[in-house]
């Protein structure tokens, strides 16, 4: 029953394939314009994943996973002799386009060994194919089961709609589907479980004011957008029951990489006793990392602070840009992944589930 | 020694009073232009009170007794029967111009308290006058004294230069001198203490991006800049050794109103075993309120959040914009005022150092 309200619910897309092609909604212009563009080369879609036309750690891995579609057709149009040599340039120009977020690598290595197979076949291109959009449809499904498995949690701390809290964008725009931490607050939604959903405008990208206010507008999901820097307030006040987001990396102790701000989330959360839930496919658990120490976090341009659009806001002055952080496991309550629900976690529940 | 060095740091100013004028640098436009603006009337320093050409805790209460010089000259020039009555309509005006920093309606009550005395004198504009200067003085002399005090807690924790991190503008653009907190940090640049000065861009008004980096770039005082969200992030990683902040109202317990952002700043330099100053002006100590749930907290418009400058930035949703919050006595390290320093502050020592 609810799992068809939520198929409902899934409107709003990233990306799409079709006529051999990736199309991206270029999410650098929303919400004012919604363009779509075409992608025929890996190149491209690796410039548009640097740029962040298409952002958010499952999104970008479906995107790398066709743009190495896009790779091999182009190799096979070119009648090149050795597809799978032609393909490492591909698979090294993606892996480069950002560092932080796994699924990326993740999904590079299930075309690579995907490929081993494909050569082996009369149609390699329709075998990449069929990989990359397995992995779009397992995201897209992975969506509806955290959902599912999210709102249980919500529904054990009672029956009155809350407000929970919510950062960057963790979306129908940052995955194949209908959202992670979106997901689980639009299953609560539609539960009517969601009395506001406070939204974190997510300096300096603004994905929160831009993305998810616009994904909730969109639905009419009661929600109030508020800097970054009121969340700790907001919080005070006794409002909030609940900060429900995504992740970019998870380590095998269940520590967590996401958009800058949320370890000062998980911090005030668990100050103030908010339960914190993170949620993401199992292809963003990293179990070749022991620790959140390990993970690379994005440095981005200065400029990201110091402009807004063409214009420069800030003095003459250098800024930092770390665009994420990593959350120990000791303050998040709970990770929720298509595989299943970690409490409290550390290395043996996230072993466990890698295992299950 | 260092007390000349200040003097000589005295360089950026936020107010001037001269050909019976007050003039107002106005902060909106900085930093991309210098614009001094010339007022003669109440009613036009009060609206730019409201809109925030001139800001900062110490810096409107000084323009707003300066504003009442001008409503007196004005009433004056308008042969006015009975001054004192005629008054009452601009004290009110400019104490509703903003409700949540105290200093305001301190510096009107010391105008109002000196008004009983100065219509006993031939010259009542003279003695308004000289009320009006001597808040300006006492507040720029409170800025070099609080700097003193400050530097010395700064030299106790060490002779290596440190990384400081601080919010919003507490500067000269913020006082009649050379800032409160920026006042501190100033000094202990002067004496060899600085590193790096770690500026929260300060979301929605960017006081830290667009005042307090001009400032400190002005003077060549090393800074960096970050978004709001990465303040966790860089205690974390061990960056910061002090938390150095304004306030806008003091409660007799020691509770502490100050821009949005400063509470959940507090709470992660409790989490990190990170110190917090607050640093103000006595002026802004507010006896009359027993603890910080009783200060009245500015709610601006939505707009600032929801548009950068003309354009409009976030989906069509809703914004709350609380732009001040209370952090709670128990979490302050230690405030410094030019009267004393409080460490640990609670009712007591708050009323021992008022008393002092």
């Amino acid at each position: 029953m609810i799992r068809e309200q939520m198929r409902a619910a899934e409107k709003v897309k990233a990306l799409e394939w079709r006529d051999n092609a990736l199309y991206l909604l270029d999410q650098r212009l929303l919400p004012q314009q919604e363009f779509w563009q075409r992608y025929e080369t890996a190149a491209d879609v690796a410039q548009a994943i640097r740029e962040m036309r298409v952002r958010g750690a499952p999104a970008i891995g479906v995107a790398a996973a066709f743009a190495m579609v896009l790779a091999a057709q182009q190799h096979v149009a070119n009648h090149v002799s050795d597809l799978s040599a032609a393909l490492e340039a591909d698979f090294s120009l993606l892996a480069e386009s950002r560092p932080t977020a796994v699924n990326l690598f993740w999904a590079l290595q299930a075309m690579r060994d995907c490929l081993a197979t494909a050569l082996q076949t009369e149609q390699p291109l329709k075998a990449l194919e069929a990989q990359a959009l397995s992995i779009f449809n397992d995201d897209r499904n992975a969506n509806l089961r955290t959902a599912e498995l999210g709102l249980q949690l919500i529904r054990e701390t009672g029956s009155a709609p809350q407000h929970v809290m919510t950062h960057c964008n963790a979306g129908a725009l940052a995955t194949a589907g209908f959202g992670t931490a979106l997901g689980v607050i639009r299953a609560a939604y539609l539960d009517g479980l969601v009395r506001c959903v406070h939204v974190n405008e997510t300096r300096p990208w603004l994905q929160g004011a831009r993305l998810t206010a616009w994904e909730l507008a969109g639905e009419g999901i009661p929600c109030a957008l508020n800097v970054d820097a009121a969340a700790g307030h907001l919080m005070q006040q006794g409002m909030i029951s609940w900060i429900i987001v995504g992740a970019d990396r998870i380590t095998a102790n269940g520590d967590v990489a996401n958009k800058i701000g949320t370890y000062q989330l998980a911090v005030l959360a668990r100050y103030h006793q908010i339960k914190c839930m993170v949620v993401a496919p199992s292809s963003t658990i990293d179990m070749q990392l022991a620790s959140g120490a390990q993970i690379p976090i994005e440095e981005r341009t200065g400029e990201e602070i110091l402009f807004v659009g063409q214009q420069r806001v800030a003095a003459e002055v250098d800024a930092l840009n770390p665009v994420f952080d990593v959350t120990p496991a000791a303050l998040i309550d709970v990770i929720v992944t298509e595989r299943g629900v970690v409490n409290q976690p550390d290395a043996q529940k996230m072993r466990a589930l890698m295992q299950s």
